[in-house]
C-alpha cells in the first residue's frame, strides 16, 4: 500500500502514549494524534537543521491548510507508536505523508496527508528556505 | 459553495476561543479545531435526544475512521465561532459535514467533513439505533 | 467556610463540561481545572474592561507564581459548573480566590488560589494598572 | 533548600517540550505541568511495578486531592526538563514531592507537592496495595 511504503520514509520518530492523552474510551483521543504530527513534522525540521523556532525568528510561518487522517486501530495506555513521514513538493505546498505505527505489532495506526504552505512577512511564500533545507530529502523522495 | 450552503444544515453552536487554545503564534492551535467539531457533534446528539453518554451506556460506541479538514482563516484571542453541521449517510458510515464561521464577520474558518461508524458490542454495526435518532435530521437533508 | 463564602465573590462564569476533557476514568482530568480557571480570570478582566489581549500589547504579561487547588469532588460529562471569584491584592501580588461549584447540586468542586504578579517590559511591577481596573471590585472584597 | 535536596529524589524522567505546550506568550502554559507531573508520577509507579493500567484493573483509583505548583521560571521551545520526584506517606495520604529543573542550566522550573489518595471500589482505602508497591522507595526516603 502506497501511504504505509517504508522505501519512502525519511524520518521515525517514537512516541509513547501519555495516559492524560486518553479519553473516557480509555483510548487516544482523535485530536491528540494531530499533536503526535506535528510534533513529528518539528522533530523532523529540527533534524533537518531549521527548527520552527528559527523559522519564526526568521519570519517564515509555516501554516497547515488541509489535513487527511484515517483512523486505522486506536492506542492505549502504555503504547509505544513510530510516526514516519516523507514530504512531496506540490506547487507551493509541501505534503507530508505522515503514517503513524503500533510498535510492538507494526499495525497501522494513522495514515495522514498534511499540506502545509509557507507565509513570509505575511504573505504566501514559495518557500525557497524551506525547500532548501528540505531538498536532500526531497531528492531522496522522488527515486 | 457546496461545503457552506446554509440550506443543509441541521445544527448550529456558538463557541468562543479560549485563550489557552492559542498557540505560540497567537491562533488557535489545528488541532483545537477537532475539538470543536467534536464538540459539536456532541451537542448535537444532546439535541436529537440521544447524548454520547446514554450512547455508551447503550453500548454503543461511534468511532471516527476518517476526518479532512481545510484551514481558512485563524481565529485570534476573543473571537466567536459558529460551528455548524449536516449529516448525510453513506452505507455503515455517517458523514458530518461540519464547518466553522467567524461570527463577526461570516468568514470560513475551516470546512471539515468527518466519517463516524458505530461499534456495538465491540463490532461494526449499521447504526439502527443512531439513524432511528437523526432520522428527522437526515430526511431533511435529503430535499 | 471562608473559601466559599458567597458574599465575597466578584464574578461566575458558567462553563460546561465538554467531553474530550474527559479522562480514562470518565472524570474531568485534574489539569483541565487550570483551564476553566484561567478561562474564568481572563473573562473576569475582559468585564473589568481589560482584556488579557490588551493588557499584552500594553506591555503587561500577568504571571501565575503559585497555585493552589483542593479537588473536592469530580465532575463528569454534562455537568455544568459554576466558577466564581474574588481577588486580594497582597503585596505586589493579586490572589485569585476561585472556586468551582457543581451548578444542579452546589456542591463544592475546587476551592483555588492563583497568585498572580504582573510583568511590565519584562520586569517585576505594582501591576498599578491592573490595579486600577481591579479597584472598584477589591474595595468590594474589602468590606 | 528542602523541596530541591537532590538525595531524596527516588526518580527521574527527563521530557522535552513540545511546541504545542506553548501558549501565546511562546511559554509552556501553566497547566501543561500538571500534566508533566502526572506523566512523572505514572511513569515511577510503571518503574516501581504497578501501573495505573494494572491499578484500575485490581480496582484501585488514585486520586488527586490536593496539588500546590510553584512557578520559578518558564520553559520555552527545545528546552529539556529533568522532572524529578520522592514520595511521603501522611496517613491515608501519599505526598508526591516533584520539582521540575531546566537540564541545561539546572534552575528550578517548579517545586511542586501534589496529594493523592486511594479509592478501592469506590471507597477510601490505606492504600496497602500501593504502599507495599512503594515500600523501598518510601523506605529510602526516610533516611
Amino acid at each position: 500500500m502506497d501511504s504505509t511504503n517504508n522505501n519512502k520514509y525519511l524520518f521515525s520518530l517514537d512516541i509513547k502514549v501519555r495516559d492524560y492523552e486518553l479519553d473516557s474510551e480509555g483510548i487516544v483521543n482523535n485530536a491528540i494524534y494531530q499533536h503526535y504530527l506535528e510534533l513529528t513534522r518539528h522533530e523532523f525540521c529540527t533534524a533537518t537543521g531549521f527548527s520552527f523556532d528559527e523559522m519564526r525568528r526568521e519570519g517564515i510561518i509555516p501554516v497547515v491548510n488541509r489535513i487527511e487522517i484515517d483512523y486505522r486501530r486506536p492506542l492505549v495506555s502504555g503504547d509505544v507508536m513510530e510516526s514516519k513521514l516523507w514530504v512531496e513538493e506540490r506547487g507551493v505546498r509541501f505534503i507530508f505523508h505522515q503514517d503513524i505505527f503500533h510498535k510492538a505489532s507494526g499495525d497501522v495506526v494513522v495514515n495522514a496527508k498534511v499540506s502545509i504552505v509557507c507565509l513570509e512577512d505575511g504573505k504566501l511564500s514559495r518557500g525557497e528556505r524551506l525547500h532548501e533545507y528540505f531538498r536532500p530529502f526531497l531528492e531522496t523522495a522522488k527515486q
